[in-house]
């Protein structure tokens, strides 16, 4: 068994940004010479998500519509003492806050319109994401 | 360490349907003679979703109701143009997109009411669902 | 490759009741022996869901309240006949169900804030949740 582990650092300049991330993640995969196996995902802030959806921009303004519709950003919240993220906090969980994608042939296998995304939910300052690779 | 990788393919009758696949994995784990381990079930398309939950057709209508109640599948939305299927790209994250069994004696390790279900939401087209096993 | 499995019992005081279980994976990971690998995390039971997000009552309160909005748990549902925890089934997916987790240096892999919860959604009566560790 063979494993990688590495971080992403990401610093939106959006309070609520998507940035695409698949070719990155396909970059720690070829590094890490793996050619079957699982790759998680995991973002180490729990105020973001990591999902995979498809790279359009007009679902991007949807998904956030639909949450801020469902859990508006700026309501009152209990966890709202001396912070504003509540929401952020909700949205990541709404989304599903993680992703586990396979290897096979030493490639993410991925369907035609299958794309990692880093969804940041409360942004401008430093996030990782656990990048961790197992396989053969 | 061992690996297996399938793909199931659908093609539904309805847009919106819950299709039964635990049976079907159970097989891949039995063909992958993998006796300990983890099973990766993930739709290779991003308007579907795979899901644990129970297999009590009452339910299944509850989730397309509340779904349709939180995320109205014919409104309008920025990514429907030229397309239609924008909720069902939101109703896959809200329902959990993929999940991730396990293997214990060479069986998948599952509570008594736990069934494995693909969640189309814009069928009535041909559509993969990627299964990777690893273990030993 | 090594692998562990434990099952662990809950029986929640509330029938709604998020439980702090960081700890208990963590002791897992470490009768395991496992230094690098993953954890898969998943509730047994079908009305639960187990997640990573902030100790904070607070934020636990917003949960709850969320829900509770977008899915009345006692409404009418088709689920409930003869039964009435269809919101709880709805609930735990809306969460996202379950989690898997990093160890790296024998040790699981989270952010300063990621905690790990145990989500019941319709307790007061026993449930299993099932902890498999794979890697090396």
């Amino acid at each position: 068994m063979k494993t990688l582990t590495e971080y992403l650092v990401f610093n939106t300049k959006q309070r609520k940004e998507f940035v695409l991330i698949t070719d990155k993640i396909e970059e720690l995969v070829k590094k890490s010479k793996i050619k079957d196996g699982l790759v998680l995902v995991n973002p180490m802030h729990i105020t973001a998500a990591v999902i995979v959806n498809d790279n359009e921009q007009g679902l991007h303004k949807d998904y956030l519509n639909v949450l801020e519709k469902l859990v508006p950003y700026n309501a009152k919240y209990f966890h709202n003492v001396g912070e504003d993220n509540a929401a952020s906090h909700i949205w990541r969980q709404l989304m599903g806050h993680q992703v586990v994608l396979a290897i096979t042939n030493g490639k993410l296998d991925l369907g035609t319109w299958e794309q990692v995304f880093y969804c940041e939910f409360d942004g401008q300052r430093q996030k990782r994401v656990l990048v961790k690779i197992i396989g053969e």
